[in-house]
């Protein structure tokens, strides 16, 4: 049995979609805080503020502020969420972000979007579509990626099977080359938790037989427990870049779920990883840290496993030095 | 890609492994409520109690009385735990569990061995043999399984290699040999949570490479996060048999983790055994519920994630209903 090693990317989305999910009122400067100690791990990308309506979600008003604050390294992204032009025009308006092409994002369930996005499906297409342009006017070309969010299945319509799934693919490429794009990168968000590794498989099994050459990232939610063994299937189908969040934190607010886990765990993940091999280009012992900080932040215990249990690197050296 | 479907048989371990750490002392009716409902929930085999020193153990000095207590559903098996050729006759007097064969159970680490249980492999190997004569008398005779704990691992030891493994699990053969047992089913017990889905997958290949028709079981532990990818990866290789515990509940008294996660839980990983088309005879909502009653019961909240995310098949109902 062959033991291929690879280069795993981590895109790291606590900042962002923790703090969003959390009903306590954060302090700017403890997200920046996060923020910075994120940047000392070493991740090369980071989702730091969301430029949605702060009436919506208050937590994400102080957005400008933290972007404001923010120690930015060289060569690492900084991003933000928006959803909207309005949200993109703050976020471009901070002059400090990484604002990358626009994708082209589709949603899996028309249930979900209308109750997410209180839009239907030609909706979001056109705000889309505004957006792009907005985008446009600021030098900003739409991106050849997309992103399928409630990829695999939704609390408010039910399994979103295989062929719904490529059928949504598929519209992404039309989207896309609407624009003269070609879709390079394709996005599968299992936003309500609805996969597990054997949907992962064939899902990827389908995208890589249809698509040649496509590169898929995953953003998995842990609110059944699946994440980490979704994770280990997408690696070794052949995934290379994942979202995480730090601690575990996270969640849908819309998802409709009081108990609702976070995000597939960052220094879980990255522990797995390095542990098969695979490299992350992470400091395990400062993410730790990172996400013991976070638990400190939010003021409650966080999902993620090795903050607690310890990783066997510390343990390996205080074996080997006795 | 083709879909597989098989049976895969789940042993609760809930009720010994976890209230054996729980700080608090758990009233004797709550442990009988409590198993009670997992037999309900239709779990084929549950380990209720463990007869070990009530000075060390103290949380489990009412083994006695609770498999007097517990309502025992025909053709279930109710198992303890003993390491020892005392606690093996406090067992067999309760008269009312299953008292399998011994079998020959081997721990892969020294070290852990020694801090465990005070021993030595040789002094380990003279009890098990005190233990064979002593079951021997009753009527027990010796069974053709083995187990190995640690075997991925130790905290106190570092990394067990392949080599390492594959040399203690020939050594569980031939401690069989002697009694004119051929090993049939093998244990491996991720005692402090070392294993990768990477490491499952490379022991389970060399296992079946090297003993042919053997069958493997795992015991996995979730302290570093990894416990459902490393059952994922168990099932994709061939393991048919689980050990779990409801909600999670568990860990290691002796692992020298303060924040130690417990065991593979049992509702979660039930659920992904039956979304991924496995059959595993139990009944999900009542598993949740047992977890709830066990979340009670502790007092505190316990890590399976399936009792506050909720199951699929519930949601996919309510869809249907509307």
């Amino acid at each position: 049995m062959s033991r291929q090693v690879h280069s795993i990317r981590i895109n790291e989305d606590g900042p962002r979609e923790g703090f969003q999910i959390e009903s306590a009122s954060i302090p700017t400067a403890d997200k920046i805080e996060l923020i910075d100690a994120l940047t000392e791990a070493g991740l090369q990308e980071i989702q730091i503020a969301s430029f949605v309506n702060p009436k919506k979600v208050p937590s994400m008003s102080d957005a400008e502020a933290v972007v404001a604050g923010v120690k930015m390294r060289p060569g690492v992204k900084y991003t933000a969420l928006y959803m909207n032009p309005r949200g993109l025009e703050r976020a471009i308006a901070t002059g400090r972000l990484s604002i990358e092409g626009i994708g082209f994002s589709v949603c899996a369930s028309e249930a979900f979007l209308a109750r997410n996005e209180n839009a239907t499906p030609a909706m979001r297409k056109r705000r889309k579509r505004e957006m792009i342009d907005i985008a446009g006017k600021f030098g900003v070309a739409p991106a050849n990626s997309g992103n399928v969010s409630a990829a695999f299945g939704c609390n408010f319509q039910g399994d979103i099977g295989l062929d719904a799934l490529m059928g949504v693919i598929e519209s992404v490429h039309e989207f896309a080359a609407e624009y003269g794009c070609k879709i390079e990168r394709i996005g599968l968000s299992d936003t309500m938790a609805w996969a597990t590794p054997d949907k992962i498989r064939r899902s990827l099994d389908a995208i890589y037989n249809t698509y040649s050459g496509i590169e898929v990232s995953l953003h998995l939610h842990d609110t059944r427990g699946m994440a980490m063994a979704n994770a280990f299937a997408g690696i070794d189908m052949g995934v290379r870049e994942f979202d995480t969040s730090i601690g575990g934190l996270g969640g849908c607010p819309f998802a409709a779920h009081k108990g609702a886990a976070g995000n597939l765990c960052t220094e879980d993940f990255a522990f797995m990883c390095e542990e098969m091999g695979h490299q992350t280009g992470l400091d395990l012992d400062r993410l730790i840290e990172a996400a013991r900080l976070a638990e400190r932040i939010v003021g409650h215990p966080l999902p993620g496993k090795l903050k607690d249990g310890g990783s066997l690197s510390s343990l390996r050296k205080a074996i080997q030095a006795r």
